[in-house]
């Protein structure tokens, strides 16, 4: 019998800046919730944007300072684009995946295959202002774990999410980019179906699973960055774990990609 | 401010056999809940794996029946793999993405891109049996809908969903292939962020973060089948809507794949 999932909103989160305490932040809102079932509980996983670990880590870049390459300024003035913001997009890339139509898909130096490498104008906390990428969302999400935990007396579950496009499918999905304490994937292989047959090639992408299901009840209008989800103890085995870097295929390895 | 999500099994679905009254196995399990809160509600959306919608219509081969073609055969040979397995997959795909390493991706009839064109020798009732995806997943979806709304007396959504596999990433996710009464995307473009700037390429596959979300609280190893996720009222509109379909992305379009 699975246990119920319950997944909401953690409110009352204000604008972050650089160098915000996220966890004194995150923590303040859950203590001051009236409602004892919003009290921590163990196996609680705490689902938080990336947009507001990467402002936490001033990973924010003005574009006043940007000065673009000539492959940059080329590629931009054929895609319509500010050059300074191709600049940005391709010095957080290791590679290129597409370059086409206006839109720019890279591998990130973090191994992430994402639209502009991640980097994104919306919701940057101003004009002339982009979000990078935390440098490590594995660190981040360890970091912002044992913060709550010395907050709020119980070791929570962290991920940092962000919104990737996807090969053949329409629209975006909420992705795990870092994760502490949440086990990345379920690996079914070697167990048994109902009919006693081996299941094959059966792994589960929890952490990516998780990000989807938080995305749900955040208001992508409103400031609801972070978002909990209760219900997931059994992929809460203890500690930090091996994050969402399990969560990346060699691209060797991809046969879909 | 979101509302709270809850997703939880619908306990109790038995195996099902060809031609089982899928909606009334699934609104008798509803019905018997003894707790008020699991009595059906308007916004409410019944999460399906497609193993049970494909079992109910009879979309199952057993493999006494099939005769390996040429290409089955040779390619199957070489990968270590069962030729009649093979010869299924083909006749089940319009295009070949990937044939390579034992690992067979294509194109279905339908455009979903996954792993052996969605068929499945695991939970298969029985050996010798592969379960392949529904004939027409939205139309399954309608038709469940409709069936369910006459015994339960609310209309719910439904999602069907399978398992696929990702570029770039490891590990499967659970997606819709098929949907009734749930908006499969939300579409943010032309919204503004906190700061008043235009999102822009905003497109949320709610109905995939719904799949996801409900695969969860499922366990694999046991018969959890139907999952209802309440609180994604304000994207269960009334009508039928435009069904998984809009969530295939033309090949012409795809930057990603």
């Amino acid at each position: 019998m699975a246990a119920d999932l319950l997944v909401f909103a953690v409110p009352g989160i204000p604008e972050i800046a650089p160098a915000a305490d996220l966890a004194r932040v995150i923590a303040g809102a859950v203590r001051s919730a009236t409602d004892p079932q919003r009290a921590i509980e163990p196996g609680d996983v705490f689902v938080v944007a990336q947009k507001v670990v990467s402002k936490a880590e001033d990973a924010v870049v003005r574009l006043g300072e940007v000065t673009p390459s000539a492959l940059a300024i080329e590629w931009a003035a054929a895609a319509g684009k500010d050059p300074r913001v191709v600049e940005v997009v391709l010095a957080q890339s290791k590679r290129i995946v597409r370059m086409d139509r206006g839109v720019l898909i890279t591998e990130t130096h973090h191994g992430f295959v994402c639209a502009n490498a991640g980097v994104d104008a919306s919701n940057a906390g101003g004009p002339g202002r982009l979000v990078l990428l935390p440098l490590d969302p594995d660190a981040s999400a360890r970091r912002l774990r044992a913060r709550l935990r010395a907050r709020l007396g119980v070791a929570p579950a962290v991920v940092v999410t962000d919104s990737f496009g996807r090969a053949w499918r329409i629209g975006q999905a909420e992705v795990a980019i870092g994760c502490a304490g949440l086990a990345p994937v379920d690996d079914w292989r070697g167990r048994t179906d109902t009919d006693g047959r081996e299941l094959h090639g059966t792994v589960i992408a929890i952490a990516d699973e998780a990000a989807s299901a938080a995305d749900l009840v955040r208001d992508k209008g409103s400031r609801e960055p972070a978002v909990r989800i209760r219900g997931l103890g059994r992929q809460v085995p203890g500690g930090d774990g091996p994050g969402a870097a399990a969560l990346l295929r060699a691209a060797a390895d991809d046969l879909f990609g």
